[in-house]
Order: structure tokens, then C-alpha cells, then sequence
């Protein structure tokens, strides 16, 4: 058995903590975020912090370091007020991957990574074409993590587009068809297969 | 295709929206957090919103409703300040599953989903002796999420516990060996099997 205290945290190798840490939450969900800047540039990036926050209303957050890669997405989610969630399937994950890579705000990630831009009705900011669960949210609320300058964008679903094959008549999606990757740490992608539905 | 507007989404049926919403962030993590009382009782329920915060310091996040089923452990995470997170692997996740029934006050979770106690050094709150990853955390920051009255909660990593044979050199954990399920919607399980690293 390893014990890591927090002293021995406090003294880890940078590139070993990074590692470690950013895997001890287990399997994340692997999503592209779609947004629009005010001059009207798409911008699509990886996350991989999306959860369930509540179904009435419906709200899904995310977090995020307001920095570096990720700060086009958050200027255009704090200028243009809404976002997209895209699913990453095992077909496109490593295009999914690619949009982590810096790039020039005049370049789209979706030209980069060879991914297609699709419209709905509800939010001004694209999704992804090839993902098969699209998801619009409108955003509700931002808190700023003190403990290390990061923030949870809150979100009201207000648009979901599906493939109608993935979804049953009471509501539930189909994720053997959906073929959905999780990532953990930074850089590895899982398939996952269903073991079983447990009584509530 | 199947477009589900927010007027739609506002006027769905109470059970079907339960099942959508639930289950469009798509595979998420499942972990058993546990706690302990101010009269020592211990606590453990299962939650599926567990996410990376940050490296450094490591920080990791979780949602919660604090009334119900979820009411002991936000009243033992509020009242001793620290709480533990501890993986539920394709053995036991039938029982951790069962965590989330109704049970009075007086009677430890742990003991009704017959799992097993275990304590570290460094947080005041039990962990679950069969997991193979045992987080302890210290509560930093508590975040009102005003759009439906559920918490933010932030926590502080200041102890890890894990299995030797998997960890390599690098802080890499082999999830393989792991073999942690993600849960998604309420009830269905799934087990996962690794498809690729990619390059950062």
C-alpha cells in the first residue's frame, strides 16, 4: 500500500503530480465546447470537468482555468452569454484530442481538427456535427474557485439535438449505440460497455 | 434527428425529463464519500459528480442537493470540515449502489452495503476499506449554485491511498487493474476498456 501524505504532495515532481493528480478523479466524460467570439469566430475545445448539476431546471456545469487554451472559450461564453456541449465518440476522439493544441484565435478548431460546424435555433455558438448528443445551454452563473483562480461555468439546457435512434420513448439514451469515450488524466481514451441497470 | 426545444424540455413529462437530463453528461465517475458525524456515526453515499479542480494545490470538486439522502454527509462535511472520495470498482458496485436507499440517521451506510471501513491519518472521516483509490480532503470552499440551491463543494487533497502494483514511476495509474465503473442517468453501470494515449 502507498501512502501519499500531504507533505509528500506539497514535495512531489511537478510532471508526477500533474499525473497523478489529474487521475485520481477516475473516468471523465470527454466533451467538445462550442462557442463564437463577438467577431464572429467558431471556437471548439476539449473538456473534460462536465456534470450533471440538475433536471428542473435542467443545468450542466464545467470548469474551467480562464487561461491560456481554454481562454477563447471563456471569452466568448462571458460575451455571447450561451455555449455548446458536444459528446466525443470513439470516431472522432482523436480529432476531439487535437483541439487541446494551441491555436493563432483567428484559426477555428474546427477547421484544425477537421470537425464541422452545425446551427440549431437556440444558442448563437456552433456544435459539433459529428457528435451524435448536442447539447445548447445558455449560461447562468460563473463562480471563481478562490482556492486556485479557476471557474465553474453554470448552464441552462435550453436546446438538446439528438440521432433519434439513441433514445428510447421514456427518455433514456442508448450509450451502447452512442459508443461515448471517457479520458483520464490528460491523454488516455476509453471505450466503456454497459454491465448493468440496479433497481433505484 | 430529434430537436428538443426549451419549451419542449420546460413541458416534458416529470420521468422522462429525470431520465434525459440525467443521463446527457453523458458517463460520469462513481464514488463513495464518506464521513463522519458529530456523534461519530459514519456516513457513506455514493455520488456521481466528482471532478478535477486543479494540481496545485490538488483540488477536486463535487455537486450535491443537501437535503435527503444527501443531507448526513453535507452535514458531516460542513461540521468536521474534511470528508474522503474512494473509488467503486466493477466488485463493488453493487453495494455502493445502495448507498443512495433512504437509511435513518443511527445506521452507517457502511454497514447496510456491507462495505468496510478504513482509516488513514489525516482526515477525520472513514474511508471505504475495498476501494483501491482512497482520497482524504480537507473542505476549502463551499459555492452556492443559485439557478436550483444544490452546493459546489470544494476540497483539498491531503491524502492518497492506493494500491502499489497500481502506480508506475510516472504517478500514471494502471486503469486497467483498477477496473473503476462509470455510472450513467441514476442506475446503469458500465466498465471501461482503454483504447489509446494520445500526445499532448
Amino acid at each position: 500500500m502507498k501512502v501519499f501524505t500531504s507533505r509528500e504532495l506539497s514535495n512531489l515532481d511537478k510532471n508526477f503530480r500533474r499525473n497523478l493528480i489529474n487521475q485520481l478523479p477516475g473516468h471523465k466524460p470527454a466533451n467538445l465546447i462550442g462557442t463564437i467570439s463577438a467577431d464572429e469566430k467558431t471556437n471548439v475545445a476539449i473538456f473534460a470537468s462536465v456534470h450533471h448539476l440538475g433536471a428542473n431546471p435542467p443545468l450542466m456545469g464545467f470548469n474551467m482555468r480562464p487561461v491560456s487554451v481554454e481562454r477563447h472559450t471563456y471569452e466568448n461564453i462571458i460575451r455571447k452569454e450561451c455555449f455548446t456541449i458536444n459528446h466525443v465518440t470513439t470516431e472522432i476522439y482523436e480529432q476531439a484530442h487535437q483541439t487541446a493544441a494551441r491555436y493563432p484565435k483567428e484559426q477555428s478548431e474546427f477547421e484544425a481538427a477537421g470537425l464541422h460546424e452545425f446551427y440549431g435555433q437556440a444558442v448563437d455558438a456552433p456544435y459539433v456535427a459529428e457528435s451524435p448528443v448536442k447539447i445548447g445551454l445558455k449560461l447562468k452563473e460563473v463562480h471563481d474557485i478562490k482556492a486556485n483562480n479557476t471557474k465553474l461555468i453554470v448552464g441552462e439546457v435550453v436546446e438538446i439535438i439528438l440521432n433519434d435512434e439513441t433514445m428510447d420513448e421514456e427518455g433514456n439514451l442508448d450509450f451502447h449505440l452512442l459508443n461515448l469515450v471517457t479520458v483520464t488524466g490528460l491523454d488516455t481514451y476509453h471505450s466503456s460497455k454497459s454491465l448493468k441497470r440496479l433497481p433505484l
